[in-house]
This record gives structure tokens, C-alpha cells and sequence, in this order.
């Protein structure tokens, strides 16, 4: 593959497959003198974490992570964080049956395709279990972004099918198994669920991530642009079709005036952009959003064909999440945070010198655009 | 910077200022053999080429390429390929007197604060003057992808602001000048751009690139899917706010049922998933959509700060584009171009042994999905 | 420190600290298909391994290596391969009394000045124990070398101290524990470690590496040239101060109508270039030498500082290599491999369908030049 | 290639053959604020050109230095700065009589293997004159390492083939066109030369670079150690064939005793390390030493083979340099100030906040070890 590291300065390297033994990454470039221990990475990992509700892949792994390396007396070393997740619940015999079927909307056709062969085990490499890795890496990025600058990552669930949360109450994101903000919302979405799940179907899903307290400067134009590295990281999440940075495809139909963000002393009067101009943060909140497909797993007949191109048609036992989406609020937050680590660093190695004569210029309170 | 290199293989850097002598890109990792000649990457550069109508900046640049190394006796030698382009019609005075302010919606602040200074005339490297770079780069690997592998990469204007454009007619899109695939609709084109030029405003706009005959298995996955690298790519070029594959964000309200694209013998029933599953492509068609935003560059006021901070009122004469989406058609096919060249040397690199024992399943015929 | 990712398109990450709980790598980029087991890699572990004999350090560690993913059915899949080896035999209370102290010819101070703190069992991350990983992965390069390409790598002890080993008898490489390729020399050999011991002292040495089978053609000037690509990889290895290709610093002396090699339709005539002209393969042996510098951990006392910079006398107990260069063998001959595999891939990319005119020039037969 | 761009951060990128339209380099990264101006680079393009002396290359090229971007108002703005030099003193026609000749010890045998075909004018892009290019961004790099650090690095013949300069008195360094520190040397390297010349035959050279005032913990380990870099830099330089980094190959016959540098609260006491250890700076002055081949451009008749494998007898006349190692010394000091660039970006982006709490060892005034 060769594509398994993200990041220049703060690079995560992964490995691991669905059923395989264990999983893995390691997290190089971190600064010395962290304090980092497991239970830090094990929150968010949590927060992921498959089988907690009837709503997700009845799957139930543990996802203890262990620290293996970089860490000595309770701090970061500045040497190479490895971190480790021992797969526990695998019933690869679930697979048995789809191993020579091609899933449609799967990667079983892609893999089998560049490699020539796959490891049919619940998509091998190709499964979103990948994500815990992305996770415990972004928890280390998130606690060293929170401590050193005090920039905030969360996210939450905008969207689900036809349900569209317009409340924002950080207080109730945590407080669900949905990480929807709006309270009022999650008897519908319960509902919503229960009844797609007899149904034995699935629906995709839009979420938002924002970060607060993130300095101007950070980005690299014109290639390695804040917003594009974001891109790239988001859309690298299993079952993303779709990204935004700020208004997104709605600035399709706005007209100049009303898409530039004013700027006063006072601050800046709204934030249109999400957080980024030229490709380079602005100190305004960082807003991006995402569309996640439905996943393909269902116990609903398709049409397709076999390892030897003959038709077939697919039923998808085992373990799925009926919507994928669910669980994606931790690990997009982990994909900024990687991103805006990356870029603290790049920014401060080139610029550690310069001294804006204009002092940086409030970011507007209301954050989203 | 340090982020003005895109891609691991095929490469290209590239250099220069909307008002300095002159711009440049070196393309590494171009085999061998390629015939090329300037009147190659000319063609595209014309497509992209400001001036030619009332409807984009009246700014005069032949952006006459010139090859400078990388290619000998009529073909390319494998070695590096310079490539550069004099500014001619630079009216660097047209800028003096906005030299002290912060232009809303541009990156003047975020320059500013990154780098301490700025080169103010045109927003130097922030211009997107740049993309002519990325369009003559793009020009030789399109010619490679279509000469060594039949790939054809095309594009076309999508909706500009509340005018959406429905049918799909190839032969059209060279025939006006906003890259519009329906005949019928630019007559409508024309008159709102002429009402939007009189009101001093600018718009938002979509663009839609497709890529055919690419072959099952380019990507890297985890991190570098193709459809992540794609994302990257799209989201670098000046004005992208959003980046859709496939279904994009209709995929949040479909049921799994409903995207899943079925395959048969006879090839793939539909293709929600834009020619990528699992972040490695399928042989369908690649299908990019990108949202532009406005620019902020208008005569009508607007409330900012000048350097020292204090508030002032800007208004941008000079030259602009009232919609860069209309230009833009030209520079997202050099990125997909681009980002297609480097997946294809990264896979034939790991994979160009492998002969997988399914033979590919041919692409829906209707292409969009 | 973000620098412990080596290759472009094979690359290998490495995490793990002398004293901490395991060592591991990521290895990426491996092409699908090839048979792999625990076995194959062991076997390289095995020959690097210390506490075999009494000339070097008596730390006895089984350096067991355990596949994580990457491998399916025997065969490798194209994706990750995730490799650990557990630290067995740490006894980090050896360490406690030179807790403060710097010692003379070590990274203990560097470390400290670079990171503000450090992990002192051992060296902790700048430990040779590091090496281990990539003898690990070099092992996989090899077999996919030889298999694919018939390429042969293989290395020896040309120099240890005073004792130059002149004969080349490949057999006997392997029935010694010093990698001495002349058997008459062993018995020397022995006595002058036998004497260094007591004396409690160390001694520098010369390894020479040989590559054999290398197609012509590998290698991407102007910076990532072959010869300097394999500079970088083994002055990366602990210890050693000075890399040659070919005739190395002896070239100093030669004139041009000796150093160059003639060629004729039956071959080169001889090979002072080492393999390499112009940063690329010829197609001859590969031939590159290091030059290994004493340990520094003696039981001889040495003037030094503490961490608190008063002056200080060290004397390093705990179990060492009096000299280095004994193991460096298979840990030089995994870099090469390492080095060669990534140009491989590197080169393919670019340049699969060459087809030169001229066929490839036989190799001189002698191989060393 | 791909293999155009040296450094991670503090990155060049070049293109251009000898007997091409033009040379050029991109530097990316470099920090905004530095004063630079085309006389800056001049200066060790000036050291470095050909055709000074009867000593070197009588081609005529005023490499003069034209920076098209990446500074304004005169100082660097933090973008991307593009440079390029045309060529002027082409004499193509000097080569035709070589065309269908492979050249024994050059790159035209390695570049039709790799590439199918070449540009057989002067070598192309194998000629050592892409040099230039080293030594222009070196220069850039050079600046900033003595304004912002008072870093020096300077250079000096340390052997011609037989003749050893013991003696080092920088000030004679410039005053001789041989970069030699030994005065009374000069006369004999003259009549060396001169003879040689008559003989039509070249010879070999050692260069040794210093590098003073180098702050401590400059390096990533394990595989981007600071020495490694370097020997990658050194060794990527045409005809180098060996790198020593300190002590280098002495270190064979040394024991520890001897090898390990002292250290006391006034200083080290010597510098065998030649000023790195475990792969990071330690302060000390940074010692390396190359070996260059004698040039293989001879009027000397030679056995080779033509472009259709049959034997020819080969003879070079053109212009070359009888030693390639008198004009090496800025072009080595280059690559020097470019990997201590890039590192202490790297260093500074993950450790500027790191207070050591042991104040720096002061390094040992002898310099040399």
C-alpha cells in the first residue's frame, strides 16, 4: 500500500487487520515532556468503541491500548510513540460464507483487484475496526493541541437520513449514543434506528467537527492549504463520499457580499470561510463537515458476482452498524486533530520568528457560519 | 512554505507571484519516452486563459509556457521538466492603494500573520494566478494517462449560483465560455453574468470532473485513497470550499439499499460510489464535484482593519473574475489529472505483478450516479 | 523526532526503546503474493542476535518476532505488515548508577540537549538494540529480492582493528561468530578480542557488503541517487563513521584510466565504481564498506559531567559489545536490501515499460573492484 | 526521477541538463524576513564556476542568478523561491562525435538502461553542472544559518591524488584556485596539475567541510540522523565515492579509549564524533570529508561498447576538469548548509520549547579531531 502514514512532522503509521491479531500504529514526532499515560488515548477510544448500544455492530472488543514505547515516567520521550490494540472478538467463521462473494459497495472487489488476492475476514484492512488506530493516535494530538494551546476539537451528529439537528447543546452530545446536540432530537433518532434495523437496512449521516482556540497562520499553501489537508484526512475515513470547510456547497449560491466575513477591531462579524483563507487558519473556529454513505452490510439481498465472476446474490450476516456514522464523531475529531497537530508544527518550524505587527483579530463568537 | 509539492511519484513544485517576473513548476517523475511539446500544455493553459470574454477578469496574459529541461529530441527523458511562464501584464499600481488593508474573504490577514509581511500586489502567491502551474503540470499527465491508458479526463460547469445545469451534452462545453454542458442554458448564463458585472457582486458556482477508463485498483489505502488524494487536490485549488465523490452528500439521506451500486457479469448497475470503494478505484467512472466559493474581490464596500489595525472601508477595483468558478473547469481536471498519474506509478510500482483471477467488471455505461 | 521512517515506496517505521517492553516496525509497500512466515525473518534475527558467544554483549534476548498483519494464508496481502519483538532480558538497575551521568561517546547528552529529558535504561531509544527492526525488515526485502530478481546480498568482516581480513570464502562467513570470510584469520581474531576483553577496552571495524544480481537501472538522480540513498541508510546504523562505494577514498589516488571501469561486449573489465555510475545501478556487484567506531561503554574510567554539570568520572558496567562491528554484519546487510527494494519500486514506477536498445552489459566477475 | 528534491522542510528542488535552454531550483520553506538578494547567491556561484583557471573546465558560463519569486521589497516572504540560470556557453556539437558511445565511467551506459534513452549532450542531467543549482540554494540556506545562528561552514582541499595538505589556514582557502590551506602547497598542486594536464589523464580529491557554531541537538533518529543526512547530501554529489563523518575510517584502528571524546564542565576535550552523536548534534564543530573520483573524460583512448552493443575505442574531447575535486568545495559546503537547514526546521518544530536543564558543553577549540 505504501499510503498507511498521515502527517510530515507528527506522522501516525498503522497496521492491522479486522481479524487479525492485533492492531497497531505508531505516532513519530511527538513533542517531549507530555504526560501521557493509556487511560488519556482509552476516552475517546471508548468513545468509539463498537457493542455499547443496540444501535451499533454488536461486536464487543475491549480496544484496550497499550503504550509500548515513547512514554518514559509518565512523560513523552520525543521518540516513537507505539501504540497496540489486541483484537479479542473475532468470529471470522461469520465470513466463511461471503468469502468468495464480492459485497457490493465493499472493497472485497477493489482489493481483489490491485492486490490479486484479500484477506476476506470481515474486509481485512479495508474494515472501519482500522479507525480505533486513528483515535488513540488523535488522543495524544488532541491532549498535546488542549494543554500547549489550548485548542478545543469536538464534533457532533448535524445529520441522520432525513433527521437534521439544528440545535447545538454541547452539554447533550456526550450524553447520547447518537453524539447528537439536541436533545429534543434523540427519541426520533432512537426511533428512526429501531425501525431501519427491522428493516435491516442502513442510512448514511452528516457530521460536524469544530475546533476552537486554533492560532492564525497554521497551513501550508498552495498544495499542503489547511483545508485541503483537512479534506484529505476526512475523506480518508471509511464510507466519507463528501467534505465542507465552513459554508461549503452552500457558497455555491452566495454571492460575494454575503460569503466574505466582515472584519472589525471588535473581531470578525461572521465566518463563512470555517476558519480558513488561502488555505491557512484565520483563529476563527475551524467548522468541517462530512457525508458518510450507508454502510453496505445488510441482510437484504443484492445482486453481484463471485470471486469467479459469476452472479450471485449477497446477504450480509454478521455484525454491522446500521449507520456508520454513529460512531464517526470520535474519529473525524481524531483526523483534525492529527492535521492541526501536523500543521502546529510545520507552521512553527518555518515561522517560530515572526512577529505580526497586527495583533491577531478575534474570532466571531457565534463560530458556526 | 514547504507545501508546494503535490504528489509522491509524479510530482510537481511550483513557484511564483500574480505580479512577479515570472511563474514556474518542475515536474518530477515523468517516464520516459512521452512525446511533448509546448503546443501540449498550451492548449490547456488557453482553456484556463483569463481575458477572453467580458465574463472573467480582463487581466491580458498569453501565459506563453516554455520547456526548459526534461525533454529531448520531441519526448520526455525521465528527468525533470521545468517549466515556466512570464508574467506580462502585471498593473502592480492597481494595488497600491489597498497596500495597507486587509481585503475580507482573502488571505491578506492570514498572510499576514503567518509570514509577518506580504507581498500585497494581487495577493502574490495567494493568487490564483497560480493555477496556471497546476494546469500546464496537469496538461502532461493527462496526455500520458490518455496516450498509455486511454483515460479521459473532463469536466464542466455544473450550477453557477442559483442556475443549475441539468443535461449533459460533451460536445457543448468546449462551444461557450463557461465550460456549460447544456446549450439551452447559456443564454440564462449570460445574461445573469452581465446583471451580477452591473451590480458589482460575485457568485459561487459547481464544477463536476469525470474520469474514464481509469483502471480497477489505484489508491493507497489507509490514508492515501485515491479519494482522499483527490480531495486534497480539489480542495488546494483557490475558492473550493466543498468536495463531493460520487453520490457526495445525497449519500446521507440514501439507504444502503439504494447506494450500494449491484454488479453483474455484465458490469455495475449504477455508480453512487464515483468509481471508489474502499479508497482504491473500481473501473467505473471517477466522478468529482467541487463547490467555489465567491470571491471577495468587489467594488461594492465593505467593513475590514488596515495593518495598524484601525477599521476602514475596502473596495477592491483592479481586475477580478465576478465567478472563478467559470475558469476553474480546467484547473480541477489538472488536479484529478494529476493526483490519477501519481496513484497509477504508486500502484504499478507495488502491484505490476499481479494478474488477478476475476477479470475487471465493466463500468455503467451512464457514467454519473 | 520524526525521522524513523526510511524508504519512499517500501518504507519501514520502527518504534522501541532498549529497556522498554517491545520493539517494533511497520513495513509498507511490500508487494501481495509473496510467502512469508515467522521462520523467514527469524532467520536474519537469529544471526544478528547477541549473547551467542563470549565476544559479545552477554544480554540474552530470543529476539522472537511475531507477524501482527499484513500476512493472509501464508502470502503477503499488500497491506501492513505489522512486526514486535518483546523485550525479554532487561535489567534496567544496571542503569540507575549512571542515571545522571553522560556518557562520553554515547547520545546520552545529545538527547538530553535535543529533548530536555531523557530515557536512560539502556540508551533507551538510541540503543543498537534498535537495530533489531531493521534487520526484522530487511529480511523481507531480501526474500522478496532474491525470490522476484535473484538478487543476492550478503556481508563479512573486512577489518577489526589491526587485522585486515584480505581472503574472501564466502563459506566460511557464516561458521564463525565474527563473519570473517578467511577462516586462517578466526584463531587471530579470537586472541585479540580475548586480549581486548581483559584489557576491558573496544575496537573500531570494517564491514563490506556485497549485492549481487541487481539489474541495472536502479536509482533516481539528482538527490535520491542509489550511492547516496545507501550512504544514508548505513551511516544510519549506530556506530558507524564513514560509508564507501566501490574504490571509496582510494579513488583519492587514482588516476581516470584506472578508476574507470572499460567495458567490452563480454562485460565490464573491472569495478571501481562499486555498481554505481551516475547515482544508478550498472548491473555489476554492489559494493559498499562502513566503518564502525569503538564503543564507548568501558570499564575503563573516563572524564565526564553529570546532569547537573559538575565534573565527573564514569565507568560503564553492564553487558556490551567490545566490538560493535561483529553484529553490524546482518544489520548492514538489511539496510542494503532496504535501500535496493524501495529503488525497485521507485524504478518500476517510472520506467516499466523501457525497453533499451542495449542489452545489459555482464557484470565484471571478480565483483570487488 | 522523483528524485529531484532534497529535505523535508527546508526543501530544493531542481531541474536542467548541461546543454538545455536553462537551470533552475525551487527553495521551499525558507523563513520570511530574510534579506536576499541575487548578489547573496552570487557570491558561491562565483566559487564554484568553471573556467576561471587552466585548472578547470574552459567552458565559459557566467552562471548568472535570476530569483523569479519568493522575495519582495527585498526580503524573503516565506513562499516559494524560484531560481534559474541560463546556459550560455553550449558547445552541443562537441558531442556528436559521442552520441552512440557509452563513456566508461560515466552515467550514459546507466541512463539508457534506466530510461531507454538520454540526452547524450555534456550528460545531460548526469552533468556536473546541475551543481550550480546546489550551490544557489545552498547560499540561501548558508545566509540564514549565520544571520540567524552564527553557523559558518566552510570547506578545503585536503588532498589532491598523492599530495596530503596538512596544514589549515583558512585565510589561504580563497586565495588560491584550489581551496587549498596550505600556502606553501599551492606551487606543487600547480606543477601537479600541470603535468597531469600535459598527460591527459585526472585525478582523485578529498574535501573536508566544517561546520561551526552549530547549536546542540540538531537530528532525528533513528534513520534521519543528522550524519546520515549528511552522507546522503555528500554522497549525492557526481563523482563523490566516499563520506567520513569525524574520525571516519581511523575509527577501524581505534579503541574506545581513545575513540570517546572527554568531557569536562570547561569543554570536550576532542572530537572524534566530528560533532554528532547518536545521529544529533552535540555542539562540537561538524566534521566531514568526501573522496572524489577522477573524472572519466579523457583524451585517453578507452574499450567500450557503442549504443548497439558493439566494442568502439573511445576518446573525450570537449572541456572538463583533469580533477572535479578543485571546484567540489562550495558545492560540498552547499550541501552541508542545506541538511543543517532542514534539520534545524525539523528540531525546532518539535522541540522549541524544550529548556534543557544541562547548559551546553562549550566544544573543543582544536576543531578537527
Amino acid at each position: 500500500m505504501s499510503g498507511n502514514t498521515l502527517g510530515k512532522l507528527f506522522t501516525v503509521t498503522s497496521f492491522g487487520e479486522s481479524h487479525g491479531p492485533a492492531l497497531g500504529c505508531i505516532v513519530d514526532g511527538c513533542p517531549p515532556g507530555l504526560a501521557l499515560c493509556e487511560a488519556d488515548i482509552q476516552t475517546d477510544l471508548d468513545r468509539r468503541r463498537p457493542g455499547k448500544t443496540r444501535h451499533t455492530t454488536q461486536r464487543r472488543e475491549p480496544d484496550q491500548v497499550r503504550i509500548l514505547s515513547g512514554v518514559f515516567e509518565g512523560k513523552t520521550t520525543g521518540t516513537p510513540i507505539g501504540l497496540i490494540i489486541e483484537n479479542v472478538d473475532q468470529r471470522s467463521r461469520d465470513y466463511d460464507k461471503i468469502k468468495e462473494q464480492i459485497r457490493p459497495g465493499h472493497a472485497d472487489y477493489t482489493y481483489l483487484q490491485k492486490y490479486g488476492l484479500r484477506d476476506y475476514r470481515g474486509g481485512g484492512r479495508s474494515s472501519a475496526r482500522e479507525t480505533a488506530m486513528r483515535v488513540a493516535a488523535g488522543a495524544i494530538a488532541k491532549k498535546y493541541l488542549a494543554q500547549r494551546y489550548g485548542i478545543g476539537i469536538r464534533g457532533y451528529l448535524a445529520q441522520l437520513g432525513p433527521i437534521r439537528i439544528e440545535r447545538l447543546d454541547w452539554d447533550t452530545v456526550e450524553q447520547n449514543p447518537f453524539f447528537c446536540p439536541d436533545p429534543d432530537k434523540v427519541p426520533e433518532l432512537e426511533a428512526y434506528m429501531d425501525a431501519l434495523r427491522k428493516e435491516g437496512n442502513s442510512i448514511g449521516a452528516r457530521i460536524t467537527i469544530t475546533a476552537t482556540g486554533v492560532p492564525p497562520g497554521l497551513g501550508e499553501p498552495v498544495f499542503d492549504r489547511l483545508d485541503a489537508d483537512l479534506a484529505h484526512a476526512l475523506m480518508s475515513i471509511n464510507a466519507v463520499k463528501g467534505v465542507e470547510i465552513g459554508a461549503g456547497f452552500a457558497a455555491i449560491t452566495q454571492k460575494g457580499t454575503e460569503h466574505r466575513d466582515p472584519i472589525t477591531p471588535a473581531g470578525f462579524l461572521s465566518n463563512h470561510a470555517g476558519g480558513v483563507l488561502g488555505g491557512i487558519s484565520t483563529g476563527q473556529d475551524i467548522l468541517a463537515s462530512i457525508a458518510l454513505k450507508p454502510t453496505s452490510s445488510l441482510r437484504l439481498p443484492e445482486r453481484t458476482v463471485n470471486t469467479r465472476g459469476e452472479p450471485v446474490e449477497v446477504i450480509t450476516t454478521g455484525r454491522h452498524d446500521p449507520c456508520v456514522g454513529i460512531r464517526a464523531t470520535p474519529i473525524a475529531e481524531a483526523m483534525v486533530a492529527l492535521i492541526l497537530m501536523d500543521h502546529l508544527l510545520r507552521h512553527r518550524a518555518q515561522n517560530m520568528d515572526v512577529k505580526p505587527e497586527l495583533s491577531p483579530v478575534p474570532p466571531h463568537p457565534g463560530g458556526t457560519g
